[in-house]
């Protein structure tokens, strides 16, 4: 059985998009993070995304502008498997890149039983909500930035209430703070 | 010039109270958490609350079943000068509590230029949110709880984006989470 771990942004507030969509207030290079970013990039994994992230995601990093961005991200994000959940995609063009339609929860659960590598999902609001719900999510990787942005969506709308145990917290220069928590068993 | 700082216990989708306006998801009791408190408690200081949780405050801990919960706690809340800003209330009965009428800016920028001991607001959402945009918090300390409940209310809500500073953060074997920031000059 592979894992399933979420690694998000969120604003000191819970959002992981302000309230005009955007994520650009996440963006605080520097070398420790960037170092940080290249090294969780090289780990390896398949990826998870919903449409709205998968859009995002493939916009940023399959062409040439990605390359320029961070040639290192760019790369791992096109070689990585990716599984897209859409129930309104007919295909999917970035390089492996798999679409998965029916229903959400089953289809994760064929994916865990899968042989594969750990599975990463990123964005993904309404998705991380559900798959919250269903319990199905091993470990989540939360990068709390230093802003407040007074709005936005959080990762967990409507979600239903999970304890968990925080495993680690990592400070950086930059103000980032990346904690990993799992679930404690009900 | 006394300074404000804000404390508040969130959740790790950023509400500080859930749906049902309940905070009782916060409590996670051990000795070294306990002690925290209780030092937090011994510090000082005046107290400033919006009439929700004034009056939710007054209610746990100015009478007997207060005494009993945390002694130290309710002797201390009802010994530390308290400000209240409410625009229906006619009078406060806690000893100790000063009714403050009028703009919520220009009230507090009154008591920070009064001599007295720092002040800690708490709770009071719509509160924060307002002293956020107008720039009167000084520090913020969250309390980031292992917890996901999916809906609630922030501390911002709609408050104006504001650059911070991570000043300081300590893991509790609880799993809580103490973040200190403070705002970046503009």
């Amino acid at each position: 059985m592979r894992a399933l771990r979420m690694f998000n942004h969120v604003s000191l507030d819970g959002y992981f998009v302000d309230a005009d969509g955007d994520m650009s207030w996440a963006h605080r290079s520097d070398p420790e993070w960037n170092e940080f970013v290249a090294s969780n990039a090289r780990g390896g994994g398949a990826l998870v995304f919903g449409r709205v992230t998968f859009e995002m995601m493939a916009n940023a990093w399959s062409g040439p502008d990605g390359a320029a961005r961070n040639a290192v991200v760019a790369e791992r994000m096109t070689a990585m498997p990716k599984f897209v959940f859409s129930r309104s995609l007919d295909g999917v063009a970035w390089r492996n890149s798999r679409l998965m339609k029916g229903e959400l929860g089953q289809g994760m659960r064929n994916l865990k039983a899968e042989a594969g590598p750990d599975m990463v999902i990123m964005g993904s609001g309404s998705i991380v909500a559900q798959l919250t719900s269903a319990r199905l999510i091993d470990e989540y990787q939360l990068v709390v930035n230093p802003i407040v942005l007074g709005g936005g969506r959080t990762l967990f709308e409507n979600a239903e209430r999970v304890d968990l145990e925080l495993i680690a917290s990592r400070t950086f220069g930059n103000g980032n703070l990346v904690l990993t928590y799992r679930p404690r068993p009900t």
